[in-house]
């Protein structure tokens, strides 16, 4: 089999660049491991006139992506230009319609329109293969959907989002504030254009909506994803959880219950010392959990050029090799909707407020937890020179819901001086 | 494509009876996900009636391993027997020779007798999968030949016995000295047959060798393989390096230097707070570097029935959706012969030695190593009741080959009450 396969790639930014280099300088090594000449056909950007740091010599320059993705001499639609409707969108479609696999890194874009999309290639008997979505140069979806494929999967939980993770880091590391420090990544280029993509934990939410889809043969729902994002971390938050032997992390968690299927990502405090704990910077770590293998753990580089276009070009070799592999695992008409279960399983919480400083203030909070039926495990109350006393409390297990219902009638004593912070405890 | 995929299963130990678990209770989800029943032909083991806790109502029974091979109704041939010859080898060759794949868990047969096999799988169009036969669970082998077929690999390194990796865990947590713990992983039924396979590094060392093979192109080459084994790791060793704040792990590194191919497999020092150090138990833990993806690690368990199971069957799956990489993950006639080097890249040493009680002994040992050029970081006598003082050493980076001269210079020296023992320190 020496027909070359050939690429049509849409959008030249940092993994797209990346991508060509590989394909340029490792011709040889592409052609020995997938048994034919992998080329780029044609590219597509928007803007032509711009270093990038490689040679676009030998490639045909299209203006429309669209047109891109339907050219004949194109066998797979490579789309790196993000974003979860106009051009990604339709220049995906038209590929797909052309009867060409489409490789993408987009997770917004599967994250939104993912059950349609892969409908569309399946109807097409093409697939898409999206590898560099989810956690960067991680070969994570290949793991759960292949290497595991003989699992029944019960949880998938990770950090998944390189510059939150960076951002709690920093903090943790130089005592700055949230502020300061957002405001060194986004001068780093870390954030999006939108950072709320990041902060806000959309980003890392569409990635785990894709992973709970491949773990558990169920439609993208990215929805149900209960969603919070790190702007509320505080240095005094992520300082008080270090003097109790945590780390914050954004951590998302995905599992089948027997009341459906819970998602959610939110920032969580995990043991100093455990693998999740020690993650530093831009790093993702994801954890499957199967009823075979037990517990498998993958931890590498989350976004970046090389990463990035490694996880893309895992896919490339695979469509060069002949394997194709459908879009989410199985058939897209196969997919269930799966019941929306609220998180609500048991965990002890780190709750920390602001009380105005009255006598019986603390003695009203402690009540109202007691009246809730949630113990305290532990609790302090800082020196302070302002108004408002800081208290931390550590509860044992309770359930959310019972947490945010003592929130609320925390609220009503009149005490609070300002909304309390609430972080789940992930031990396990 | 609803043609079922059949199965031949020679072998019904631990894996083969997982392997049969699985088939018989995910029987929708194995098809759901690739698109056709994957079924039991017939099965052979080496005794028939014994409870294996699992019916085999239903498979034909096969007292030849090589008749079950060559069936015409089996597709698939599953090699659970083990062994680098007699049956395993031969009804591998046979399924081969007969136009199936083979699916198998068997490092020793391929460490020995891979790129024999490889070929001969290339000449009958079919494939040998062996995810099963390295790290367990972990899916390393399709991390490596599929998710990162962009990068050129430079480094793997990992743990990937969990019996020695037991057995030091259980020294460093119980303070039993080596030859009691041994014996308890003797009774647990944790060691092989021969047990110098495990605590000779040999088993880890066949893994090593796929690995390089696959993550260099190079021909298999377990000969070229460094091998220290753990027997000569005493309690004392754990202890020192743990006051030094290490832990000792049975570490295999390949890499491929300037000089030619570096495969070792020997107990180093690794950081306690080091993802490595922190590894318990029968876990696996592997590290891959490459160009574009920079660092990965996977963690997850080393053997037992639901992972190893859990490793074959993804091979499995992978035949049943048509994906047919070649065995080392190319062709086998373009594998390359790797120049052998010797293991040899600088790093500290720890030094542990026994010294006869007479004056001048230690500055005897000390001048021989300051005439080979090695300097020492930290010194260390012990108080000591017996007639030889134990003396540890941590040097500076130095070579290997320095560092055994330097030994050899010291047995002249005619202070030592015994051989010294010299581990490695891998600080990265």
């Amino acid at each position: 089999m020496t027909t070359p396969l050939r690429l049509g790639i849409a959008g030249l930014g940092t993994v797209g660049v990346g991508v060509v280099k590989i394909i340029r300088q490792k011709a040889n090594l592409l052609a020995d491991r997938t048994g034919r000449p992998v080329v780029i056909t044609a590219v597509s950007a928007r803007t032509r006139d711009r270093d990038r740091g490689v040679s676009l010599a030998g490639y045909d320059w299209e203006g429309d992506p669209v047109a891109l993705a339907r050219r004949d001499d194109v066998d797979v639609f490579v789309e790196l230009m993000g974003g979860h409707d106009g051009a990604a969108l339709e220049a995906t479609q038209a590929a797909l319609d052309a009867g060409k696999d489409v490789v993408t890194a987009n997770k917004a874009l599967l994250a939104h329109r993912g059950q349609a999309l892969a409908e569309r290639a399946e109807a097409a008997g093409r697939t898409i293969r999206f590898e560099g979505a989810v956690a960067g140069g991680i070969p994570i979806m290949k793991a759960l959907t292949e290497g595991l494929a003989g699992n029944e999967i019960t949880r998938v939980m990770g950090v998944m989002n390189g510059t939150c993770n960076y951002i709690l880091t920093r903090m943790q590391d130089s005592g700055l504030p949230y502020e300061t420090v957002f405001q060194e990544a986004s001068d780093l280029g870390y954030l999006e254009a939108d950072p709320t993509l990041d902060v806000g934990g959309i980003d890392a939410g569409h990635k785990l909506a894709l992973l709970s889809t491949v773990a558990f043969g169920t439609r993208v729902d990215f929805d149900a994803v209960e969603l919070e994002g790190i702007e509320r971390i505080s240095i005094e938050d992520i300082r008080q959880a270090s003097d109790l032997g945590y780390r914050i992390k954004l951590l998302g968690v995905a599992q089948m219950t027997g009341r459906g299927l819970e998602q959610r990502m939110s920032p969580c405090l995990v043991p100093k010392s455990s693998p999740l704990g020690q993650l530093k910077g831009g790093t993702n770590m994801v954890v499957i959990e199967g009823d075979a293998v037990e517990q498998i753990v993958l931890r590498g580089p989350g976004a970046g050029e090389g990463p990035t276009a490694s996880a893309v070009m895992g896919d490339v070799c695979d469509l060069a090799r002949g394997c194709r592999v459908p879009t989410f695992g199985q058939p897209a008409s196969e997919l269930t909707q799966a019941r929306v279960a609220q998180s609500n399983s048991p965990a002890p919480f780190y709750l920390r407020m602001a009380l105005l400083d009255r006598p019986g203030a603390l003695a009203k909070i402690a009540t109202v937890l007691g009246e809730a039926g949630i113990s305290i495990d532990r609790m302090r109350q800082t020196r302070h020179d302002s108004s408002a006393a800081p208290v931390l409390i550590v509860t044992h297990r309770t359930q959310r819901s019972a947490l945010d219902a003592a929130i609320a009638a925390m609220q009503e004593t009149g005490v609070l001086a300002s909304d309390p912070v609430a972080l789940r405890i992930e031990t396990a």
